[in-house]
């Protein structure tokens, strides 16, 4: 049910994360370790940051494995802030607007889970998107859709809030319909400078989470500040690299500072229950 | 902006409509004599009945003129009602989701035009369609909106009546938006044994479109019904077989029978002012 | 490394064959249980006779699983001979033009294996083509080459004749180069009324091939013959009704008889071992 | 048939030159105003020079004009040194692989024309690729083997010597065929620091070629060279800019410097006729 990863720190050539790690990403699209499905066939996509003030974003329909057009524009571009993802599609529709990670002005979002039920709630919760934000919904995906309902929370002005603020409201809508399925998320959200991540659902059953500071090739290795990285699973076996995500927690990045909080709609974000790793 | 046609009559390979006239409408995807732009290549579809409840729906994002499993699928199928559509995007996403025909259980239906200002009314609009209907949007385009504002108000029941409160309503969603520019469609729906078709445009400058009963090789000469065609631009300069529908009027295709009658939004559809031709 | 079926006998909808059993085709794109690999997400194909001389053809690069197209088109399509295939590329590039089967005028042939260190005796395996036939080859895998070996060979004349002197050409060319890995293959080719089925390996070790008359829901079951099908895995676990295609050993099809044959390249091809089950 | 251009200058984002000017290459993919057909619809791609050893590529089977992709690759990536094509096929299938720019080690190929009769002489010629570089050949058109035909002959010694050589050889082969239909082309090829383009046909009436040195937005203004552009047709009306390449020339550009020399298969490639403009 998808895999994804965020990279944050020097410059780095995609290809370098995105392709050459014992356990990339493009190997977790055909034979994932830990997701719901070993297969990530159904699209994939890349956001990065560079000198244009939107964030760059290529998705396509055809798997991961074999793109020759993901790998070719992987070697050339370099960024210090990119989101990836591979999707297993939960029932909406293979499309280039189906597939994460989403984009709005500054922002990316990207997601593995679903929302239970969805269907049954899609009417009333596009009803609560912003209408100025209604038009630029390009898909039909519940992960869109949590999307602009958290542009719509103010992911701007506060990001952990608006995400909390928005899961809350989309459980809301769930219990109003009587809705069994869970809801289950792991996701990312960036705007090139501040990025949150989280690992929550309301059965406890989150995807997997991880995050680090892996040693990668292709990196300036005098003195600079390692990389950050979020990521559905480990792209090795280090065990000392990787720390989990706890169920009911986010990660929040910025500034080269890894925050760990505790999450859950009911309350507003915690202080840090853990300093940066 | 699009080009499209309705073939019903004794079954019929595809091929023999689709890829054979002088001006067939693979030929218009190229080059349209009568269309707003004369390259129609941003996807195409077909929808056909068969001998199956619902209808075939083939679509996909590549130009139509090039495409081999067009080719062979039209080669392949024999239909006595059939949907063909070619498109030239107004701005929502080159995606088969947003390709025409769109389908709902044994309805098809293909719109050639735009609901002028559609992202100001959007919102309003979706939240016109049925609930229990709006979970089968699964695209984003303003035709397949209008389509299941159509089946909200009854298309099973009264086709050109249905078309026709659906029209009003998405007139009404204009004013109250203070909408400038127009709304235009030539259109047409079909369950397999009833198709409506329209012509109709808020500022009267609808796009074209013509209906007949055209002499095509390949089908059974022998006293047969000759098939009948509602489509964009005529598929050859025969001015005797081509009839072009008036502005603001409305056909009906039922048992081998032609009706055309005026189509007003304000009015009920009217009794058939001229006989079948 | 691919999974295939052909289906010989009633007309039937390709959907009941191709979506509905246990272990259906479908299925196996996303989880095949014998393949050498479980994901055949790399393009698929169908190919089937109607009533046009030459056979239907529809290949895309996209997953099978998920494909709308392929699912409506199956729906709608009635045949009583059809190829289907799902690939997983073995290296060549994935485009429409590689996806099996692969058609030349009446003839389909689809094949899962490959042809050791195929990139150094492409060229003069190609070359091996004959120049009449040569400018028809519109990909370049080694699948499709061997195709047009075989049709160089006499495919029309006597198919299990063609099909030996093909294999021991390219086995030939295979020793010419020094070349280690082995060549290994299960093919089906058909004109219509005579389907070749093969299975050999130069080591021995070929991919799984099964035949068999299974009882299908869709068809007529009233004394009707039962099918026959070929195919790469079971469609279920019914044990009694699928028979493994030994190592080296070819199937033949005509008439609703199935005879089967020792394949060897370098014997002509034997008079039957086993009559028609 | 084809519109291409080459940039070669300050490192620049591709959208200013893809996407901006009032004649843009997107522009002409949907409205060529000096092309053999208006539209060019047939796939798009684009090669760029980078900090790689090796140009990236990027190439779909999808019009440019609606292409998300292209749009954002587009806007993100700054190059000194890109190419660009927008293709209208003459005959070859539509796939990724037949999509120019070709890329092979530091080259980039791309052609609008037509070598005549090409499948008639399709085995011959590629028979004359070297071997050592037959299998790099993924596609299926002539003008990739064009571009290997060049390789062969020696491309990275003398990219002028190599054309015409392999111009000559084609023009032979064309003769020996009895083929009447000409060969015409305007193509360009680069490894990065050296560009050759040429202009010719065998009845000289070749595809329109121009070359300049634009003003282009994006660039610093402040005293760097201005860029040198080789392309199908102006980018704007500025008739002071755009020269046009003769028939029977070629533009050779390395340095900053453009030489224009006359071009003729039978003669060696003479010493420059004009001065860098």
């Amino acid at each position: 049910m998808c895999r994804w990863l965020v990279y944050s720190g020097p410059p780095i050539h995609l290809d370098t994360v995105l392709f050459e790690p014992e356990n990339s990403l493009i190997n977790q699209s055909l034979h994932a370790r830990l997701g719901a499905s070993a297969t990530n066939g159904d699209g994939f996509g890349i956001g990065w940051y560079g000198d244009r003030p939107a964030p760059g974003q290529f998705r396509d329909v055809l798997p991961a494995w074999n793109d020759d057009n993901l790998r070719s524009v992987a070697e050339q571009i370099s960024s210090p802030l990119f989101f990836a993802h591979v999707r297993a599609s939960t029932g909406t529709a293979t499309s280039r607007s189906n597939c994460h990670p989403f984009r709005h002005a500054s922002w990316l979002f990207m997601h593995n889970g679903r929302i239970g039920g969805f269907d049954r709630i899609r009417r009333e919760l596009e009803m609560c998107i912003d209408p100025a934000l209604y038009a630029a919904r390009l898909g039909t995906t519940d992960s869109e859709a949590l999307f602009y309902l958290m542009l719509t929370h103010g992911l701007d002005a506060d990001p952990p809030g608006a995400t909390r603020k928005a899961v809350a409201q989309v459980l809301a809508l769930m219990a109003a319909a009587g809705t069994k399925e869970p809801f289950r998320l792991t996701a990312a959200a960036s705007d090139g400078r501040r990025t949150v991540a989280i690992r929550y659902s309301s059965d406890a059953a989150s995807p997997s989470l991880f995050y680090g500071r892996p040693a990668l090739a292709g990196l300036d290795g005098g003195g600079g500040e390692p990389p950050i990285m979020i990521l559905s699973e480990p792209l090795d076996a280090d065990g000392e690299t990787w720390i989990e995500v706890p169920e009911g927690h986010a990660v929040l990045l910025e500034d080269g500072e890894i925050t760990v909080l505790a999450f859950s709609p009911d309350e507003p974000v915690m202080a840090p229950v853990r300093a940066s790793a």
